[in-house]
């Protein structure tokens, strides 16, 4: 039988909320099987960029990143967020790594083609080094990664961290019975995106291309409900979406199925 | 007999020069023993925080640290230029990993006291954990270190660079033969601060407080060399300081003894 691992990504909104976030982090750190940690921080990184002076584009949700914004990024997730989370898990006595796709190679990427858009410095994930993050599991470390990779010839590029999640999930559904989970701001799926308490506690893809069809699915949750449908398709066993109180004694949160 | 380990610490000039930076990161790659990077970046962080219109303090050559600044230390370090020299080894075909002192508990520190001089956020070193630098060394990853630790109740601190170079290649010493290199801007230890040719090819403690006491130690060298000698004397077998060709072919630099 394979061991548990538990993959779970946390957006942008609960990392600028300080009380949210350390609650969060110590529900987390109570985990009792092996666990992964992914990061979002897109809001922190707008306002370090607009301090500098710096523009910030945004297309489709997705962020376009120049020469300037790839190095606010680089900071902003791979420093000062990915260390803030990793020393407060630390004090919650969980031996948390901070890490990027560049180190160790553990996510490998490549320039997305800048036709029909040009995201500029964003990469698509080719592959994940399971060898590497599994190295940090059995060293009884849990890797906590930021949303930065590299084409290992050098060029940082910026990744999609709803896409970090589940492509570790798959990658380490050949040695885990893995679970992928998305915290975030919401309670679920939403049913009426005006209502937070329209929680659908099960969604399937004929359920959701029905919504979709209606107008019921907000634009920032299309790409995250196409990860968790291939991570269901690709060996990962257990997909829900939910905020950060599902860690805990929440039982509203939305269960994604086939 | 115990496996060679190099420490080999850079500093901010050189990562401030791409050209420079990269032909020593390709020599330091070439390397075929184990190996351990630490690197500054305090002219980067200076340069940021004033684009951010943060005001930066030195004291004697050290970084007065406010909340602000912490954040500023946090982002460039261990993101910005962590990062970058992560991802040059990679294109070399080193398979680095980049670290803070928090990363699995690598180093712990303790705030410094505030009196007689408060420096703020700034740390003085606790504890290497060597079994977290040999799980990574065992996995064949090359640990790149930025000064930044914390005090395992979740507080981020800024430590100094050629402290973490040095209290590393100390604590490694139980399981390695340990070498320390310093490679910054200079040839090595001058014996006329005006003149970069005046390199002293062997330095002691008696012959540096002679220098010391005629006034041709540069201030910044002073923490360095005491670092040296404290290395020496805590079973470290070689320390050298010079300029990056000194990983090459160039021959001048300094070799501190006791």
């Amino acid at each position: 039988m394979k061991n548990k691992l538990s993959i779970i990504k946390i957006g942008g909104n609960i990392i600028d909320d300080d009380i949210a976030l350390y609650r969060f982090l110590k529900d987390f750190a109570a985990l009792k099987e092996d666990k992964i940690l992914i990061h979002g921080g897109g809001r922190a990184a707008t306002r370090i960029s607009s301090q500098l002076g710096i523009a910030t584009r945004m297309i489709d949700g997705r962020r376009v990143t120049s020469k300037e914004n790839l190095d606010v990024v680089t900071m902003v997730y791979a420093g000062l967020i990915n260390k803030k989370i990793v020393a407060g898990l630390q004090s919650f006595a969980c031996n948390a790594i901070g890490l990027s796709g560049i180190d160790a190679n553990c996510i490998l990427s490549s320039k997305r083609d800048s036709a029909p858009v040009d995201f500029g410095w964003v990469g698509d994930i080719e592959k994940v080094n399971v060898e590497s993050v599994k190295h940090f599991l059995s060293g009884n470390m849990t890797p906590v990664f930021c949303s930065i990779s590299h084409d290992i010839n050098g060029q940082i590029l910026n990744i999609n961290a709803d896409t970090v999640a589940a492509e570790i999930a798959i990658a380490l559904s050949r040695e885990y019975e893995t679970q992928l989970i998305y915290c975030f701001e919401k309670n679920g799926v939403l049913s009426d995106i005006h209502d937070d308490d329209s929680v659908i506690t099960s969604i399937n893809p004929t359920k959701y291309e029905a919504l979709k069809a209606a107008g019921n699915i907000d634009e920032g949750m299309i790409p995250k409900m196409e990860n968790c449908f291939r991570s269901l398709r690709n060996n990962v066993s257990k997909v829900t979406i939910g905020n950060t109180g599902m860690l805990n004694n929440n039982k509203l949160y939305t269960t994604v199925t086939l």
